[in-house]
């Protein structure tokens, strides 16, 4: 019911504001005995930060994560873990002179709609900066699904125009934009410089595959794994659009082109994306989303302040020209959090996790 | 947490399988004093059903409503309201020779992988004869909302290759495919005619906007309005994609294309669809849905059984070649539950559900 | 978050009014392949009925359970288990008088006081008859609990100015009173007799004892095996108080008195009730409750009416003139139904649902 | 679900071990607009706190609140509060020595055997140091109820075998035992001083009373007022029983005895605590508690190890012989916490938050 808590079983309650004090989490629900250390946390949040490339927002995150809670001898006891990040940048008199505007395409208005105040320090709670945490506790998830075989990993499928012509998972992690396609790199980056000195900004689609997940995972009509898939990633700063397998390209599809045949031997295609009827069929779980251009922008904009005057607003301070970038490692770890989380419930009901070697192998997928 | 319940506070479980006694829903936390009739599901229910015209499955459902509970003199108590339809139409004679086999893109196979159990009649409770209770459910939440001005509509905006040529909400109603581009409704029935004939399916797009919301709907992070609304949305029987707004199309937009500019005199764009952060802008709110194609065909596909043998299947019950057309009034259905229960929310934190008439006035949508 | 709704994994939501069409639950995250059939419920009913003896009301509540899904050829299929009773013996010409009154000591001022419209027939939605549902789904429970060897029975412990001389688990079916002492049934039916020749009520105090709960289940803090027994207990009707071990007793004892030692070969007594730290320690749980009088009387009390005027209120139905006692099968049926949700919450978080056998052995009890 | 939040509008999540870096809460669902500073949660900290009389532990915590998020410019904002208390006293040597012993009547051994690992620190995440927390949540329910003329207090009225022989709230906090008969407690000091040099403990109880609380709030079935009383009371350490009302007593009572009547002019008596079907009456709600005497003893007593060695422990540390005086202000919390709460889930369902004054007056309580 908590709106800022993600999960049921396996339950992650974040807080903060992009300047308060503090960002951090709450895990509840987490097996006991998964190692853990505070620099376990390094490799996945220095892949979300900001300021890793020129083509980020150039704010230094250091996001160095306190264990408060939950892990004793380095192992995770069963009770909460708690997370903190202290916000080391936080020269909230960037973002003084615009206390009493609305930002366009901003949630300024929205949360100053809803609850009569806001905080205006870049952006408050609905900065992406509450991500970072998301991040961080999808890398228990990721410790305990990685024992079972399961592996989540994600790259940059949309740049604006631009698409990959190939497609390399070894390239991926290579480049500052999780692009498959190591070729096209030079291309992007051109691309991103010219598009940040024009103070316009771009979006993206980010793609997620996870590997080994067993058949049975997921729950009927209001709990099922695509479901709950669609409801974390479209929670992710930006998103507007949620596919699972081929998505909106199954609108035009035939049935004979779109069911994904069985032999013995393994699927002969994955255009469900590894889900049928909310649950999962042990082939490699395929999603997508879709994000929209970074909202704030060097450009002038029309909007109105908090007095219902007519007012142009420029965004002058550092932010990334495409949000969809740094969506990668985000997108991730919402997929390891609805896992780890149908997982558990598979077991409370089942009495397991299901099989580790799928029955019926997935269809090759990329 | 419960896997069939939909919603918190205007919680709405769902019960039955297609070819079981009887569906059913139990609404719980639904707001007293609602007037409410036994005959007032009728029109949705009908929109919902089969059996209407040649286009759909020739299946007929009565779908008679009973009121079992929390309705007293015709209004709402505040205590859960339980209504039931029995099945009347069972034949389950029709499934038994597919009670062992796995028909390839249905959720056969995984209810199976899950439970080690599954009811073969008819699909059981993967059938989307279960949503019949959720527009059932949302009758309720549409008079709710329809005493605050709020109207949910939605229609087809795609079938197989076909998309409207022209819009206009008015011929929503009077065709069987929800389509608002009366003069394309011969064209795609000759177009669906041909595809019953060729045993195949197609899939299909269902747009749904919601009219006079007020802002400040929807909550941070993982409550957010839009987030809700992808679980919703994917929820419903063979919905592959969901998008808000503009959706998939934002992934290719600049920033000063894609925000929606504010003036006192009104939003001037709505590629935002409506939300922003999580929370309604009191712009119409705009979202879609990808249905893929029918899994029953009577073209045979290659599967497996229960014991691991290749099987080909053929199915030859009565089944429509687009379950999407179908989809219109769910989709509707979903939207309508999701924002009576986040006005509930907001009405809880806030104190009430906001104003009725938007500060900002949306832009002109269709 | 609903209120009709408990337990977390094996969630009970029931439905229905006293005198309304007809009583029901939704049982959702039961277990798949629990042996289930119709008169599986009879046992338990039948032990909660009225109508059984003199000493209860004489209404005739049939009760007969229909299963609508979930399950299959006599197995749970682990999707929604609904049942249903319909309610025969409604005469609800009987309430009609008191509509506008408010009976002292009932639910009708707050209902109505709450909802601003309340359904007066028999006490609508906070009658006792909602219990029947409890019963029903607590059968299930205890099923998939006694292939685990736990059982759990109750008894009275207390008949208004009663306690028991002697105490025998094989005297308490055998009357009743669900009384541990036979040598005291005379005693109590002349007592009862004039009691309800009287024309007033009285209180009881009911207890429940689970065996063989395996040490580990509960959670911390909020989720604590004795929080949600409280909870559980409590929302039985007439309910005012719950104990869980020594209960009020430990409040006047010493620590030396009240921590129960333990040996290799097993603890040295159970003043804690089988519960340390909100978890079960492997020995009996012990609960009991206290039960107030029923309110219903036919002797004249002083109310007002729903315009404010003071009236003078007679109740004349059929009532039991102890409420307590036919609640001896509704706390045993709570008691397995928390059991049950921390049996399956214990197993997705920690794999399985812990040893049978307890490591140390409880201490002897009655 | 998860089992370190409580409540599920005003949702309270802790976290933290007693000897580990720090504890801590986060409070989701708070509606935006409370003036809130740090100093704010001196008083009821210090109420809590052990250290400030010679008859509680001479642990000395300093419980310095720091407010991380969902506050700006002393103003709550709706979004998640994180407070944070660094542990300052941790002395972890005090401890090492019982690592692998289990303490009698402690949660040493339950949760060993629930999660195969503990933090042996100070009761790691089972200590009372997380109640700290809970009082901190609830300064900030208390404000809220406080503007709507809520009033939340208790004391103690059982200690051992002493109970009050007067009654007068105005001695409650005059001396370090929350009791109401200031002539008594010299008497309870020689008492107190006795007791702490015999190494042994005593059980209490508390009670408290809300004033002002409108009727109508609390649900029907499993979200009944005293359903969710009983478990915020039971989750406190060392509870093993809960009344409403009269509670136990009134199992021995008749039904002409414990019904409230009504008169326009108010209630005649309040035997029900204020509530009547689970929903508040408008009389002043009373609740007791009952609680096991402390179990750290410095009186041997007979265990087993972790290896299920017999061992004798002794526990040198610093603790309450009393538990039950510092729960006054715990249990104070947790009603607090359960009203808010109800406030916020009746004003989601029906609208506002109910009549501020009662249209019938509470019977004069104590």
């Amino acid at each position: 019911m908590a709106s800022n808590t993600f999960g049921t079983l396996f339950a992650v309650t974040t807080f903060g504001e992009s300047h308060g004090p503090a960002i951090g989490c709450v895990i509840d629900g987490c097996p006991p005995g998964i190692d853990i250390h505070e620099d376990d946390f390094r490799a996945d949040l220095d892949r979300r930060a900001t300021g890793k490339s020129r083509h980020t927002s150039q704010r230094h995150e250091e996001d160095a994560i306190e264990i408060l809670s939950g892990v004793f001898e380095g192992k995770t006891t069963g009770t909460p873990i708690a997370l903190l990040v202290r916000n080391t940048d936080q020269r909230s008199r960037d973002y003084a002179k615009i206390a009493e505007q609305f930002r366009p395409a901003h949630a300024d208005y929205t949360y100053w709609k809803k609850y009569g105040i806001r905080d205006p320090r870049g952006g408050g709670r609905s900065s992406a900066r509450e991500t970072t945490m998301r991040v961080a506790a999808a890398v228990i998830a990721k410790k305990w699904l990685a024992q079972r075989g399961i592996v989540v990993r994600g790259h940059l499928s949309q740049l604006g125009e631009h698409v990959p012509a190939a497609f390399d998972w070894g390239a991926v992690e290579d480049n500052p934009f999780f692009w498959p396609d190591a070729a096209m790199v030079p291309t992007l980056e051109t691309y991103m410089d010219a598009l940040r000195k024009s103070g316009d900004s771009v979006g993206a689609r980010v793609r997620v595959v996870a590997h080994n997940v067993p058949a049975g995972w997921g729950e009927p009509i209001y709990g099922k794994l695509d479901g709950d898939l669609a409801a974390a990633l479209m929670s992710i700063n930006a998103v507007k659009g949620v596919e699972i397998g081929d998505g909106f390209a199954a609108a035009g599809q035939r049935g004979t082109e779109h069911r994904d045949e069985m032999t013995p031997q393994g699927f002969l295609s994955n255009h469900a994306g590894g889900i049928l009827g909310g649950i999962s069929t042990g082939q490699d779980l395929v999603c997508s989303i879709a994000l929209k251009p970074t909202s704030s922008l060097r450009l002038p904009g029309r909007s109105v302040d908090v007095h219902g005057n007519a007012i142009e607003v420029v965004t002058t301070g550092r932010h990334d020209p495409c949000v969809g970038i740094r969506a990668t490692p985000i997108a991730e770890a919402m997929v390891a959090l609805v896992l780890i989380d149908h997982a558990l419930r598979h077991r409370a009901q089942c009495g397991d996790v299901g099989e580790v070697v799928p029955t019926i192998p997935s269809a090759v997928s990329t």
